[in-house]
């Protein structure tokens, strides 16, 4: 098995930690290693690093590189520019060794965590396995432990050889509609983990996006010039390009402390708490404050009487704002941007 | 006129930004000049600085140098140890040529804070007459602006020639008592500045403290004996040896936007607010943020959606904590003495 991991991603959520050039799957959020590394450490007893690919982009290639010794260079790849998951998936999958690629495929993002590795690899084994036997595409979605409305769903259908039939992807709920499918049990969160033959999932994407499938067969055909079909391609999701239009995918559910790590409140769900229910890391001084998340990349941290905050500090800046606003940091940057600093970016 | 500048303190209120070698007076907290150099500026139309005296320790002597190029090095002075006001101010008048001592001589703290500083000076000038006149010792209270409990009070009584008499020091008060103070239009903020004749005063803290007394008439003949002496002189206020016990002392009203800087509640009521009633130093962004103080002295603070908070970053720390509790910094500081935290006092 191959494990293909979208790299790629400028989010900004975890600024000012995630900045352009050191982008949230580079950065150790909750442990020693970047979530990247970690990525490639919790798949190793399953897929070892000599059948991982990186998709990322110029940007960022040498810091993955760096990151990533182990996985071989040439199976890091390099998007000339950011087209979404359906360009960057076809492009690695025509990027692998045409014998390689009639295997089975695991595609991850590489950003985010998962608490139970094991239970993660037993998952990904199962869903392999029936990805292999039908020659089905399989996804994993996550049992919901809320009614979050900042994930697309999964729609359960019947059981299909084990696994259970996906009738429908669900756009991101209204708060009532997340509380249905939360409370119903017939859906999943998506958690953009997909396992398939390359071959299959390249033949699907030439049938939906012809103008994709076109373009890649091109730079199969003439690799050095990827720098300029590959910008032209339709940036577009894998979702939206393939996995929707599927009628026959199916999925395992993933039961394994996963979280995408999508704001600094889910990093502070996942940190433990002290006995005030702070959640600290690096040199932190806190008196009579509560249900902090507090996070000293560099130097330190102290707060007085202070309750349901985040405070971050990295080198150069300070952040500060409500737990539950944690969304909000988009704001910072937005205003950043409309300010061009671009030294915080 | 000369003028005598206390700076050998070492407060900790403005934590982290006053520390050990870099305490609040060498801070320019307010403005582009450190407290101790606007203090000096704020004199020089009535007080030259080569008549400027300044009393401070071992520890920043060098760096009190360095910030006041204008004044005499001779006559910045140099405490083994610091002793409180009493034997640093007697220290300080027997380093003055015995004919520059008679003449009068203001003395006053580094660290504060004055609005108008040509009302400072006019009020300081009349102080001086009277003083000069009546060979009388005056202070400088300031019009108490609320009932603040963490000043001593003088008491106000008679007219005396221009000036009223003090009754009595007042101990910081209750709230209920200082609250009577406020409203009774009889007391005045004790402000810690003392217009006198260098010799008288010397005799009174000779008379009151023989210690003292006998110890500065030691060092006097034996200068090259300080070191030695005035560690083993007893430590006290010049209000309590000296001020508490005249009962001829009198005082001018001070109406000069003087604030004392305690805190950084103080500060914050210093500084401009913005529309948002953000008072902001340095590279600040705030996103639907109100009535913050949000100080940069290095690098950036962006906050998002918090309200009332002190937020200040400086080069390897950041601290928070809700406006209405910054005198809880000690507590920080607290914690680092007993964690030994030697890096960050």
């Amino acid at each position: 098995m191959q494990a293909l991991i979208l790299a790629g991603g400028s989010g900004t959520r975890f600024w000012p930690l995630s900045r352009k050039r050191r982008p949230k799957q580079l950065l150790a959020l909750d442990g020693e290693r970047s979530l990247l590394q970690a990525t490639v450490d919790r798949l190793a007893p399953l897929v070892a690093p000599e059948s991982v690919w990186i998709c990322t982009t110029e940007r960022l290639v040498d810091a993955v590189r760096a990151q990533l010794p182990e996985v071989p260079a040439p199976q890091i790849l390099a998007e000339p520019e950011g087209r979404n998951t359906a360009p960057a998936i076809g492009w690695s999958l025509v990027s692998m060794p045409p014998a390689i690629r009639q295997g089975t495929v695991v595609v991850l993002p590489a950003d985010h965590r998962v608490g139970d590795a094991e239970g993660f690899r037993a998952s990904l084994a199962a869903a392999a396995e029936v990805a292999q036997r039908d020659d089905r595409v399989m996804t994993l979605g996550v049992r919901p432990r809320w009614a979050e409305t900042g994930y697309g769903y999964l729609q359960l259908g019947d059981d299909i050889g084990g696994a259970r039939h996906v009738v429908r992807f669900r756009e991101k709920p209204d708060a009532a509609t997340a509380e249905r499918y939360f409370q119903d049990g017939q859906h999943l969160w998506n958690a953009g983990i997909f396992v398939f033959r390359g071959s299959t999932l390249l033949s699907h994407l030439q049938r939906f996006e012809p103008a994709i499938g076109k373009g890649l067969q091109r730079i199969e055909s003439s690799p050095e010039r990827t720098a300029e079909i590959y910008p032209l391609l339709p940036s577009t999701s894998i979702d939206y390009a393939v996995m929707e239009r599927l009628d026959d995918i199916a999925t395992l559910p993933l039961d394994c402390g996963w979280s995408d790590l999508g704001s600094w409140e889910a990093l502070a769900e996942v940190i433990p708490g002290d006995a005030d229910g702070n959640r600290c890391r690096g040199d932190v001084l806190a008196v009579e404050a509560r249900d902090n998340l507090l996070y000293a990349e560099q130097g330190t941290i102290a707060v007085v009487g202070v309750e349901g905050l985040v405070v971050v500090r990295d080198g150069d800046t300070v952040l500060v704002l409500p737990r539950e606003r944690s969304q909000e940091v988009r704001r910072i940057v937005d205003a950043l941007r409309s300010d061009q600093r671009q030294d915080l970016l």
